[in-house]
């Protein structure tokens, strides 16, 4: 039995599918060939038991052995000293990974993240606020763009920096964001054209799916 | 000569003063008793150098040897594997002050940037946009509340997850975000009253009022 274990929910909406963060750990833990088994907690009532694992009532979190993590940052900052296809062992390949996964979360998804979630829930109606976002993300993927034309993946080989920095990209690009990125565009599109992610997509897909079966049954 | 340089900017508008990032690193640094010296860069005027070491054009970045490092939390975690004061050595205590590290940034920042910045830049309009981060916000510091009214420091003793957690919430605070969150509150105060921060924000007010008095003379 895998001594690793990602617990994601049991079921999600139609929308947030193919988006949800245990997508971040299952991709590192394909990249990494590391054995994992995926367990759910329920996605309408979320007991006691679920914020002892994750204070927020969100997913997904990581068991190894007999310390439970939270928060995909830490999850994969953990995945990554577990392997070397994660995260460069040498101190500096490994100081510039972890400056990049810092950066994929609270530069540009600090950025990216609003303007996602004003058009997730359908706010994106042109007020002070979600222009000041509109302009927030383009300023931010506009520092991108150099740096992404001019590198495959952030730290040298691909690692944990990517599989963060390329799913928040991602989300970007779903809702039609990144037309003026050509770089950023062509890094996430080399992100998930990667087998690990094609195979963690296709599986959290299918988990929500096999819920919905079950909730119809 | 301290081999350890931290880098802001040489002067900023009145507005963010005491909540620029670099001090962040400067209080972690004051906890630590580690030297450090502190340069400055231009703030009207960002040139490739400053991009070289900072992609988006901001700060802090920290210099250490040959070493730099941008992003707060990558500095943090950075500073914590030099500084049993910054960080637990064993590796349970260590794995729970990086959750807390980022689920600072990233669960609760995500939500409360935003809402700050509404307030900052004056618009907080209660346009259907403002009141989704309101509602975020609310629902982070939910769940933070219970967190810390059941113990004094995220992971332990104190370490950089409470420096990047409590600048965090002390921004809320200020713009009187937790008037409902009395254990929040009480951790502010409880963070705010170390001598080290206290310092810390104090050299922060000092620098850029030099500047003030550097551009009027």
């Amino acid at each position: 039995m895998p001594d690793l274990t990602l617990t994601t929910f049991n079921w999600v909406p139609e929308l947030p599918r193919g988006f949800v963060r245990d997508l971040r750990v299952r991709w590192a833990l394909e990249e990494a060939a590391l054995p994992y088994r995926v367990a759910s907690v329920p996605f309408d009532d979320r007991g006691a038991a679920h914020f002892a694992h994750q204070p927020f009532g969100q997913v997904p979190w990581l068991i190894d052995g007999d310390t439970s993590i939270f928060e995909s940052g830490a999850i994969l900052l953990h995945l990554g000293e577990r392997s070397a296809k994660l995260m460069p062992a040498d101190p500096r390949g490994r100081s510039e990974a972890i400056k990049w996964v810092f950066a994929a979360l609270n530069s540009v998804e600090m950025a990216s993240l609003p303007w996602a979630l004003f058009r997730f829930t359908g706010n994106d109606d042109g007020s002070p606020a979600v222009k000041f976002f509109d302009d927030f993300l383009k300023l931010r993927l506009k520092h991108m763009e150099p740096v992404l034309g001019a590198r495959e993946w952030l730290a040298g080989p691909f690692s944990v920096a990517d599989v963060l920095m390329a799913d928040v990209l991602r989300l970007v690009d779903h809702f039609d964001g990144l037309t003026e990125q050509p770089a950023c565009r062509a890094y996430v599109a080399r992100a998930t054209s990667r087998p690990a992610f094609v195979k963690a997509r296709a599986d959290q897909m299918a988990h929500f799916a096999a819920a919905d079966t079950a909730r119809s049954a």
